[in-house]
Formats: C-alpha cells, structure tokens, sequence
C-alpha cells in the first residue's frame, strides 16, 4: 500500500480542472455561447474560406437532387425542397455549435412531414403546404424554446434501440412508398400493410417506359454509392478525386434521365415528370397563425422536432469527436430551431441536421459552419437558373434517389444484438418497428417511448438489494448469495444497490419488511446506504415508515456508509432524531456493535445516535 | 480485523432464506393467492366472530351516513351510496388481502367521480348515473387488469408529494363544494376559483334556516371528533367505551336533524331534505357498454384506479404492520377491482379502502375481511328498512358530515417540510396542489405525475460522477474535490455512480469527452464501475463511442471493479474484444498500471484484457 510510481501530483481544489472560463471573458463568451459565429468568425482567413467553399460546391452539387427528392417524399412540390436548403442553412451557420453540420430536408423528417400534413389535407392543396410551412414553424419555436430552457436532456427520452427502431421502419415505410413512382403507379397508403396491399391492387396498370426509367436509375445509384469508387481507382483516378466524382453520381442520373425525356418524349408515354418549376428565390412567408391548425399539428412538430434533434446531434458529436472539438446540445437545439423558423418564413418546410450531406461535406474539408452558407448561395443560384431543366425530369429518377439513400437506413443487425444483450431493449426495439409499420411514424415514435419509460420505470421500481455478512477476517461485506460470509440471527445487514426515490420507495418498505418478518430472532436491522446517492422526500417517507413500524416490533434500525450529501440533507429533518438506532460511517463497526448486543443491555439513545454521524 | 463476537453463524446459501413455500403446498397456495379467503377462512372460530360482528356494528353505525354524504358529494342520489357500500364490501371479503381493510366510497373518489360524470352529462339525469356506473365498471376491470398483469408498481408514479398535494387540495375543493349546501344555496362551480366565485354571487339568497341546520351541526361534529371522548372519559366513561359513543355522533346528528326537520317543518321555509329514497335492497344491473361513453371515461376511470389503489394500499399496509401481517399489493388490485365491479353490478359507483372507516373496523377489534361482509348485511338492512326516515334528512347534514371529514384531509405542514429536504419534491407538491384547486382533480393528478416525472428524468439524466484520486498510503480512491488525493496528468480515474440507461447515455458521452478535451497529457482514462448496477444497449453504445474517440485520440480506456452480473452481459458483445485498454478486478491495479506506463512500452493487447477478467 504505497503510494503509485510514476509523479504523483497532489490535487488540491478539483473544481480549479473543471471550472467556468476566468472573469474577464465572461461576456464575449455568454454572448458566443448564443452566436457560435462570434467565436468561429474571428480567427476567419482565406486558407479556411477556400476549403469552405470546395466543400460547399460538392455539398450543393449532392443536395440539389436530394431536396427536390425529399420534397416528393414529404408530398410537396420539389422547389419546396430547394427552398428548404437555402436559408435554414444561413440560419444554423450563425446559431449552431457543429463546424461541420449540413442542415436541410432528410428523409424522416419529410415522411413524418407527409404523415402529419396528410392528416389535415389532401396533397397537393393550399391547406397542405400550408401544413408543412405551419410544421416548420412549430418545430423551430419549440426547438428555441426548449434550448432557452435547456431542456435538451427531453431528448434522452429516445432510447439508442428507439430511434434505430424508428429509423430503420421508417426506412421501409419510404422505400415502399417509393415502389409506386418506379413503377408508375399511383397507389395510395399510410401503413406499411396499406402501402402494399395498393400496390399488389395496382400493380397490372404499371407503366413500361416509367419502369423502363426507375429501374436502371436504381440500379446505377446502387452502383454510384457501392462500385463507383473503386472502379474509378482501377482507372487510374487518385481516390480522394475517385470519392467526389462518385458523388456527383445522382446528378449525372438526373442529366441523363431528364436527357432521356426529352429525346423520347417519355410524358407522351405516360412517365410523369416534375413539370413546371417556379424560377427564383424562395417568397417570403409569415406562417400561419391558425389556431385550429396549430392544434391538430402541435404533436407531430414536436415529435418532429425530438427526432431531428436527436438525428442531428449524434451526427454532429460523431464528427465533433474525430477533430476532437465540441458541440453544446442545448445551442444545437436553437440552432436547429432557428433553421426551422427560417425555413417557414421562406416557404419551406421542417429541416435538420443530415447523416450523409454531413459526411460528405466533412469529408470535403469544411472548417466552418460558414461552408453551409456557401452552399445555400449555391442552391439560391440553381433555384434562379436550373429549374427550367427540371421540367423534364422524370419522377422515377427521384424515387429511385430516395431508394437508394434509405435502404442503408435500415439496420438488420440490432435486433440480435439487442436480443443477446438486453430483453427490454429488444422489446423496445421491436414494438417501435412493428407500431411504425403498422400504425405510421407517430405512434412509432410514441410507442417506442411509451415502452422504454414503461420498462425503465419497471425496472427502477424494483432495483437491486442485497443481504450481506462479514467476509471472515475483513472488514468487508458481500452478497449472502454469492458469499461464503458470516451472518447471526439477530442481525440483518441489507446493502441498498441504489438511490431511494418515490419509483421504489414503496418496495423498499416492502422489502425490508418481508425480510425482517420472516426473521423472528431479528433484533437490528442495518441499513447499507454506500450506492444511495440521494433520498427523496418519498423514500425519506419510507425510511420513516420502516423505522416505526421497526419501533413497534422492538427492533433497532441503523444507517451505514451513508454519503456526506445525503447525510447532510437527512440532518434537515427529523429523521435521524426519531430513528431507533445509530448512523454509522462503517459497516463493519455497525455489525460488531448490532452483534454484540446481547438483547438486555440499554439500546443507545436518540442523542447518542447523533454523536455518532 | 477479527470476526465478530457473539455467534457468527456462517451462511452458505442464502436462497433457502427468502425461498418460495416448499413442494407440496404449492397448488393450494397458488389458489389462495387469488382467493385470500381460502386461508384466513380456514382458521375462523367463534371468537373471531364475535370480533368480527362487534367491529361490522360500530363501522355500519358510521358508514350510513357516511354513504350517503359521499353519494351526494358525487352528485348521486344518497341512495346510491347505500349501495357501493353493500356488495363491494363482499367482494373484497373474498378477494382481498388486509385484514381490517374497510372498502366503499370515499371522499377523494367521490368529488372524481363527480368531476368525470359531469364532465359527460348534468347532474340528476338518468345518463349522469350511468356514467358514475360505467366508472366503477371501468375502474374495476382495469384494476384486474392491471392486478393480473402484476403492473401495481404503475402506482409508484404518484410520489407522496404529489399524493398528498393531491389530497390536501381535493379536501379544499371538496369543503368549499359543501359550502353551499350549508348556506342553502345553488351555486355550482367545477374549480375553486370558479366555486368561490359562484359563492360570492349567491350568498344573498343563503336560506337562515339551512344555516340554522349547518352551522350547529358541522360545529356539534368537530366536537365529536376532538372533545366528546375527552368529555365522555370525563364523565365516568371508559375510554374504549367512549371512542365508541362518539363514533355514533354523526348518526346523532343525522337523527336530531331529522327531528328538527319533522318539528318545524323545515322543507315548507325552504329546506331542502333528501326526500324520498328508494326502499329495498340494491338492483341488478349490468354496465353500458356504450363504446362512446366508455371513450369519455376511461381517462378519469383510469386516475380514479390508481388514486383508489395508493390510497387504499397506504391504509392497508399501515394498518397490517400495527400487527404485524402483509398485504399483497398486486392482490390487492384485483380485490379493489372486484369491489367495483360488484359495484357496478349493484348500481354502485366507484369504492376504494376508506383510511377513517379502516382504522374504526381495526380499532373495533376486526380480525377478518368477514367484518366487512357483516357490515355489508348491516348496511342492506339499512336500506331495506331505514330509508322511509331519511325522507326528513337535511342535506345540510350531510354537507356538516363531509366538510369536518375532508378538512382532516389538509396537511398544512408537508409544504414547508418539503421545501426544507427536497425543492424538486416541493415543486412538484405545489404544482399539484395549484392544477388541482385551478383545473380540477382530473388535471391536478396528471400534472403531478407529470411534473414528478420530468424532474426524475432531469435528474436521471445528469447523474454522479466523479474524478478521484488515490487516498495517500491506502487502496482508497475519493472525489478529488473533497479529499486530497494523488493524481497523475496521464491518468483520469472517473467513478460513476449510477447505472448507464438510456437516460443518461448521453451525459456519460459529454461528460468523459469534455473531461478528456481538458487534459492534453491524457493516456489513459479508468472508468470505476463499483456503482453501476447495470448497463443497457444504449449505455453499451455510448460506452462504445467513448472507445472508438479515445482510440481516434490515442488513449487507453480502463475499466475497473466492474460487478459481476455487469460483466456478464458484457462478454456477450464485441465490446471487451474491442476495448482499447483492460478490465481490471480493483481500481488500486488499474491505476497502477496506468501510471506506470511511460507512453513508450507496447499496450497490453485485447487478448491480455480478456485474460484478465
């Protein structure tokens, strides 16, 4: 027992390792705290802005046919989708902590979009664009408000098994949904089962030359994303050069199918197309201030609000972590609430951080959020001068972009994972996979954190205990159960393995009493508190409980290893004046004290008790 | 370190202690689980009966005006308390597990069901019956549910603050709503501002008769309650003798009432009596079945459920520790469940264990649940030949009964005690205590849960942790912020103390990395599991993505004095494989190794760690 080799180093005051930032720099860095821009900014130079604006240009070239893809699967007209990655992405360059986030329309968000619009209107009316813009708005207004609050940690809600469980369903509900526009269908559904049966309904109308279209550009974007690569290496291509040329691959899908069109005449034979697409900036829009509306949409913008958040900032930590920088959730949270406000008042619609738009642009260099500003110029400017190209672009070619980019959503290996490792786990994961399927994306949601609450609850309302007795010849105190340890029949010692709150007061009552009534010889009961970490006022109760109905049978209650917080708290009440017995530091003088009592002696008193603490 | 003196009894297998019955009374037991009447009845003599029927004659005294206070506080014709206090009290003989437990309906219950029935149709009217009804059918039959499913632990999400705000507020409510009765007026209101104000208006018109009634009655049954033992002791009386005497007060009040009422002719100078009550025992009924009535009541069915259930579980544990049995908590679900299905059947309405009545049926010397059934016989002969005299009974009577009986119900001091011990647990009492006075019971029971609910997930989600350091010349490590200790600028030892859940995944991520982000020297980072009961799938990921950031950073991730059942599930996953550091027994080894390293000598390989479990 000597002290460690190496150069041992005295810590004195450890609050001096983790403390706030010194005096001086306190209001910059309040006022940074809420404009990360101040912080980045300042250290901006030309080296950076290069590098920003390399990334931007890949970015954009990769979120064009994503937007307007994303803007079909949310059920609105594909400009939406431009619109939607134009001034979000300002917005979350001047508010959001990642360096590296690229914000815009990703696929959950516009399916859960197109789930909760569809339950006020027809697709294609006012009233749904208006839903969508109203979801936004929503959602950012509930995004800043629980930042300002900080009550990020809501987002914990969504278990890890969850969320994988809500993304993958939601991958198949949007890869099915997708089924139609390749094979030129126009078959409804809101469920997985309703998706299909339509399709299976239908399936004798499909169209040959929209097919003739869906299925190469599936094919080739399956290509693009797995083989494009390594096949451009085997030419020759320097890999980095080989990984940007890849991902240009949906838009030359795009230019070659929209190629196609025109040289085919493919709306002649029914292959539907995007059609005419609003040129110019996006309009500027006060959103809705409908009540009605409001009402009927204010549980699907918050569910959307969680899921994008939750999406968002695993993204931003994972790529935080590889260049060793930090991200403050609670700021994301406005961030990404004001990129949804800007969204709305641009006529968009719901917004957040994406996985793969992410990747890409940190792969590409960016080194500051101000690379998501360039690319917004770079979407504004196809916006004003690309759109009279798309009208000739096929459906298909989007559906299949879509496809292609969600079946990697869907994750086949957790749910036996899960299995090995955790029953509720695997539990949670499944009734939200099988609720999403079948009941659509907001009862998923609901669903998954219905049951992980239920199952946490379940488990916190029951957590372990242990009896314990003295390993011989030590001072320590181990698991009868697993023990070869000394125990006598007058003294019960139970080790408490965890905080006592109001979810398990009532079995801690439960528990000790059962015990010491299958114990007649019971003379003292010896409370183990070492991992009781805090007693709320009902497990305060409780104790209280145990200790007179301990009092009626005669029998002594004692405290040990109690932590100096809890104690402290305990000393504000009563307790420990009524309690009918001693509190002691150790076990181990507890149990010589409690054994040694011969049941004759005089049982220290109340004040004695006391001096012992 | 010697083992204790005394008789040390070395224990070598503790499951024989708390082990289920043995073999062959397995299947008996197993039915009396479900019909506790199998095993008290067997032992029933002469002796208990005659205890029993000297308790089932005092609590009949008390119940019949109770019941038909509690009636009218529910809306209901008196009679219908009559009713819920016969066949319920049956079924819980049968099914139940307290002993001394006396079931029918109670104020809290009463004022909910009120709330909830009025909520669906106006008070007096044929579906206003059938709703209290289908409350009590809908209670019952989710208590079985819930009793089969074992899912009583639901009830632990009424923490006792929220419990008891809950209560003391209801006792507000409920004495204001009696108010009116008192003064002779018809103010209505569902809420105490509502209520107050509707007092404000009317007081003009209060009827000096009524008031002539109220006034002496309600202070004749304070005295009851506080001086008439005092006084009857005083009198010669023995004191047993005398609590009894004053049990019947309110029947004496209810009896000089009548009288007043018949002499004066009461009802001609505008009193208003109970007037005609149907004579005989009560009818068959069976339940609606209205799917749209039942969609308006299963929420408040629901609350009413869980606040019966906590409130009839509290009474019964308290009062079968005095002698020291048990109750059966998930038994106890489906005996209250039967008792308002009986109810219901018997044109009842909802019914739970009544704290005042239980602790007269145990003073009174009950032994068996059969005291509640002869109560139940005492009451149908009540109604089989009483009823023609309450013709003359002034409401204003029932009014006195009920308000002296809820103003018990205020607590005036648990605010302050909480306020001391715990601001989230105050927080939460107060929130309930203000929606319930502000927004009715229903909303009062739900904000409570919800309010305790999200400061247990705030908290859960930010749990303890601690950076420690070795305690100089011991195998010791403690908080570096309350101890001086030795550390080492390669090394970080962080002990959590908590289980990973989902809950707090995402704080363990934030919390290590930002600790690692403060120490460029770091090597090696130990984790100290000695607290962490268990880890879930999300817990397993972020400990996942603690390991590949620090291998990305180059640092060694240890863990130590991990428990057993922990390090179980571990081995089922790739985790230990990918590990990037060991799993060391004792935290003292952990941190020896890691200070030894120099940074130059190789890293013990996975194959080692794995070695080292």
């Amino acid at each position: 027992m000597t002290t460690p080799d190496g150069s041992p180093v005295p810590s004195t005051d450890g609050t001096a390792r983790n403390g706030p930032a010194p005096g001086p720099e306190r209001t910059a860095s309040a006022l940074a705290r809420y404009f990360p821009i101040l912080d980045w900014g300042r250290s901006y130079n030309s080296a950076v802005l290069t590098n920003d604006l390399v990334a931007a240009v890949i970015v954009t070239i990769m979120l064009i046919p994503q937007s307007l893809a994303y803007a079909l699967l949310a059920g609105l007209p594909p400009v939406v989708g431009l619109y939607a990655s134009i001034l979000p992405l300002v917005a979350y360059a001047v508010f959001g902590t990642s360096r590296t986030l690229a914000v815009g329309p990703v696929a959950v968000i516009s399916l859960m979009t197109a789930s909760a619009a569809g339950a006020v209107a027809a697709q294609g009316s006012p009233l749904y664009l208006e839903a969508a813009i109203t979801l936004a708005a929503l959602s950012g207004v509930m995004l800043v408000v629980l930042g300002l609050l900080r009550l990020g940690f809501l987002a914990n809600l969504l278990s890890h098994p969850v969320i994988s469980g809500f993304i993958s369903a939601s991958g198949v509900l949007i890869a099915t949904s997708q089924l139609k526009h390749i094979l030129g269908l126009s078959a409804g559904g809101e469920t997985w089962p309703e998706m299909l049966g339509a399709l299976a309904k239908s399936v004798a109308d499909t169209n040959p030359w929209t097919l003739a279209i869906g299925i190469p550009a599936t094919l080739f974007l399956f290509w693009v994303r797995k083989g494009a690569k390594p096949a451009l290496v085997g030419l020759g291509m320097k890999p980095r050069a080989a990984d940007i040329v890849a991902k240009a691959g949906p838009v030359v899908a795009v230019a070659l199918t929209i190629l196609a069109a025109v040289l085919l005449d493919l709306q002649g034979k029914g292959v539907k197309l995007v059609g005419a697409v609003p040129q110019g900036l996006p309009p500027f829009a006060l959103p809705s201030t409908d009540l009605g509306l409001i009402q009927q949409l204010w549980v699907p913008a918050l569910l959307i609000s969680i899921i994008g958040f939750v999406e968002s900032v695993s993204v931003a930590q994972t790529l935080a972590a590889k260049r060793r920088q930090r991200i403050a959730p609670d700021q994301e949270l406005i961030g990404l609430g004001a990129s949804n406000i800007a969204s709305a008042l641009s006529g968009g619609y719901p917004v957040t951080g994406g996985f793969a738009r992410s990747v890409v642009n940190f792969d590409a260099g960016a080194e500051t959020p101000a690379a998501g500003a360039y690319t917004a110029v770079g979407i504004a400017l196809a916006s004003l001068f690309l759109t009279p190209l798309l009208f000739y672009l096929p459906i298909a070619t989007l559906a299949a972009t879509i496809i292609v980019a969600v079946l990697s959503l869907v994750d086949l290996t957790t749910p036996g994972k899960l299995w090995r490792y955790s029953k509720p786990d695997f539990a949670a994961h499944m009734a939200t996979i099988a609720i999403t399927l079948l009941a659509g994306v907001e009862l998923g949601v609901i669903a998954g954190v219905g049951v992980g609450l239920l199952l946490y609850l379940w488990r916190a309302s029951r957590p372990h205990a242990a009896i314990v007795g003295r390993v011989p010849e030590t001072e320590h105190f181990r698991n009868v159960e697993r023990h070869k340890v000394f125990t006598v029949p007058h003294v019960l010692s139970i080790r408490i393995d965890e905080s006592l709150t109001y979810l398990n007061a009532r079995w801690l009552e439960e528990y000790v009493l059962e015990r010491v009534a299958e114990r007649p010889a019971l003379r003292h009961v010896i409370l183990m508190c070492s991992a009781v970490n805090e007693i709320d006022a009902s497990g305060l109760e409780s104790l209280e409980a145990i200790n007179h109905r301990l009092i009626d049978g005669g029998i002594g209650l004692h405290l040990s290893e109690a932590k100096g917080p809890v104690m402290d708290r305990l000393q504000r009440t009563h307790f420990l004046e009524e309690l009918n017995g001693r509190v002691y530091l150790s076990q181990d003088r507890a149990f010589r004290e409690a054994v040694a009592d011969d049941g004759n002696g005089d049982y220290p008193t109340a004040d004695m008790a006391r001096g012992m603490i």
